[in-house]
């Protein structure tokens, strides 16, 4: 009888089959979601069915209760199948790779070619960089002519034929990602593991790869602070993989300097391609073979890796996939012959030791924040960027340095953000009197 | 320069001077709110410039994180402030009583009279039932003529003149409280003792009184479920008013059972002016003196308190000021002096005994929800309601009872109902073969 029904206000279709309050209060009450709660939850929420205040208290209480690896793994199913799924069934041995973030960090544009050289299939979305993090798609796009747009067939083409294809992030790929990402960031709620594992698996879901190798950064320039919350991260992730039926495996790296000597989108590129020609700086080609391995490990392929992996870098092999792949979509391969050909700033700075000793440390963050300000990166969506300029570090954390000598060279535009980036660069580097203890650049593997 | 600051959406007022996913990464946290922040979150709520999504992940925190006492009374403050504050202060000793909320209460009927009797003013703002809860205005409403509508000077000038004046809660009393209050029960974030205190108790300092006495239901048909739990709750609130610089005190009282015989609007003016008389249930009468004592005590007349409140029931001094209110409120004062004139509903329906022993139990739930269903509540804002219609409870817990005694007597109009009130009051009783413990009605005062 309807004298036992409570004031309502009007049901909508996913209310109609899930009570929000009560999912919320059990989350709140620390019981487990069932994989039908969350597709509910998450279905109605990316549906506009489900209002952000409901999902907001939902996520804090989330963040004090914490989930159940099963439940991320459904929380993150849920998310990957709210836009497209894309389907990369047809191509064999597909790897995708993704990292947490770091600065000066031209991984992928050195290890996708490797993979490809080795006998997997990388068909990759990137992303665009934001802040003071770069982003593989604005690197590439300092070789002339280089496109990211190509058509689901051209691209799944590609990647059967070259083994190598790259292309911008779908605006559909788990959308339920994108509305979960922006209320969190305003609601305290981003700092919360099972969140973050969820947020980065369900694009890496979505995107289709059978093998995925993550590269979780640790350090004071990372989101992960500690080796052991990186752990945590990784573990999650790994799980997530598997309660996918995904093969994933994951490497801690350490993230407080900036990988390489260089950063910004054309000086990565071309130090990118030096390592593509066994000449990178040692700690970008370890990483590279250490990222190698795992991915053949995870894809079933853990034979003689290492040796399989080096080989790529210097028997020209992983660098003539790299120039196929630049050529099949459209960019100039004479750059990948001659890197002297990109386009770097002219205008030159440097910062120098104020003191004799040992460079203890160069912050990662100021690095990129050093490179936003000079315009090589943005600051918002869609903003146009400099793809000269950039940061060289001249001395790497560990070496000697004496009063007066150069550590950074600042590459610059018409002394465009100039001084703010000299400042930046100034604050971000230290000398010390000792030799600082040397951190192991892998950190962990877990998989 | 622009190249430091973070990409933000566009800033509101409060946003300027209130950085709130801040605020609630510190609840977050386990840190304490300042008064400032407190009244920036509640301000920029009311006005519309902290959006719902923010605030309900900020309750999930104060959830779990509790708040201080210091917290609880600045939120309080705030709420309270958010809309108009009623300015009492030309009346002399004013004092408002406030129930958690309980079935068959008819205790504000009594007692405010009683204070008036006593020297206190009592300028009150009272509610309408919801539910399975009755409301005081609907109750006076049963008498031809009341009228909830007063205008400010008309209250004001009726309060000091008969030292009792009842109006209808004004719709711009702490604004903040029915926006919250609406939140949390979406949101699973009802059950929350700091919140559910300076819910109340916003309305009580906005309601202007200087001495505020509460009942704080407690048992298994109260919102308190265990007197430990209501204690707490009466604490919070006798803090908050501390605060605030009220004199509050409060009565744990028992709420299993209905208080008093009859529940329904006219049936319980019945009751109400039968105690008035002096020939009031027990129960009531008993409860209505221990408020009368709190208040007196509360308010610094503390003397004698008992046997002075006592005598407002014996001597006709509360009869005969109920009378002067129902007067000066376009009541009939006839139906004060004939109770017999009150239009009760015809219909008689009986629930008996369906076995020997003792009655261990009448639900207060059950009760409030049949004479919900029979058509003297509402289960929407607004809702007409038939005021003639009720219960009667024959028999009290503890009473012996024989097989097929009457237990509760049903008044209603042509069935309305009834199948379904029967239904649910059958379901409410419960007769064993022991004597229950009885429980005692006072089970506890804080202040």
């Amino acid at each position: 009888m309807s004298s036992t029904q409570p004031p309502q206000s009007q049901p909508t279709s996913v209310q109609a089959i899930l009570n929000v309050p009560d999912l919320i209060g059990r989350k709140r009450n620390g019981e487990a979601h069932s994989a039908i709660d969350l597709n509910a939850l998450i279905g109605g929420y990316v549906r506009g069915e489900v209002p952000d205040y409901q999902v907001a208290a939902w996520l804090m209480a989330v963040f004090f209760r914490g989930m159940t690896p099963q439940e991320t793994g459904d929380l993150t199913l849920s998310m990957a199948h709210s836009g497209d799924m894309f389907d990369l069934s047809s191509l064999p041995r597909t790897v995708d790779k993704h990292s947490t973030g770091g600065v000066g960090d031209k991984t992928s544009l050195v290890l996708t070619p490797m993979l490809a050289a080795l006998g997997l299939t990388v068909a990759k979305m990137s992303g665009r960089g934001l802040a003071h993090t770069g982003g593989t798609i604005d690197k590439l796009e300092s070789i002339p002519g280089w496109n990211s747009e190509l058509s689901d067939e051209a691209f799944l083409k590609q990647a059967r034929e070259v083994g190598l294809a790259l292309v911008g992030q779908s605006k559909n790929l788990a959308p339920a990602d994108g509305l979960l990402y922006a209320l969190r960031d305003v609601t305290a709620t981003v700092d919360c593991l099972p969140l973050i594992a969820s947020s980065i698996m369900s694009k890496k879901l979505a995107s289709g790869a059978q093998t995925i190798v993550l590269d979780v950064k640790v350090g004071a320039g990372a989101f992960m602070k500690t080796v052991s919350d990186g752990e945590e991260l990784a573990r999650a992730m790994v799980e997530i993989g598997r309660h996918a039926g995904r093969n994933v495996r994951a490497v801690l790296t350490d993230m407080q300097a900036p990988l390489g000597r260089l950063a910004g989108n054309s000086l990565e590129v071309v130090e990118a391609l030096a390592t593509l020609r066994g000449e990178g700086p040692q700690d970008l080609h370890e990483l590279c073979i250490e990222l190698a391995v795992e991915a053949l490990t995870a894809a079933g392929f853990p034979d003689n890796a290492r040796a399989r992996a080096e080989a790529t870098l210097y028997d020209g092999s992983a660098l003539s996939r790299f120039r196929a792949f630049v050529e099949a979509q459209g960019g100039d391969p004479r750059y990948v012959d001659d890197p002297g050909l990109l386009d770097v700033a002219p205008g030159r700075a440097e910062v120098t030791a104020q003191a004799g000793g040992f460079l203890s440390a160069i912050d990662a963050l100021s690095v990129g924040r050093a490179v936003l300000a000079l315009g090589g990166g943005r600051e918002r969506k869609g903003e146009a960027i400099d793809h000269g300029v950039g940061v060289e570090l001249l001395v790497k954390p560990g070496e000697a340095v004496v009063v007066g000598q150069p550590l950074l060279r600042v590459y610059h535009r018409e002394e465009r953000g100039l001084a703010w980036a000299l400042e930046l660069l100034s604050a971000g580097v230290s000398v010390g009197p000792d030799v600082p203890r040397a951190a192991p650049l892998i950190l962990g593997r877990i998989g």
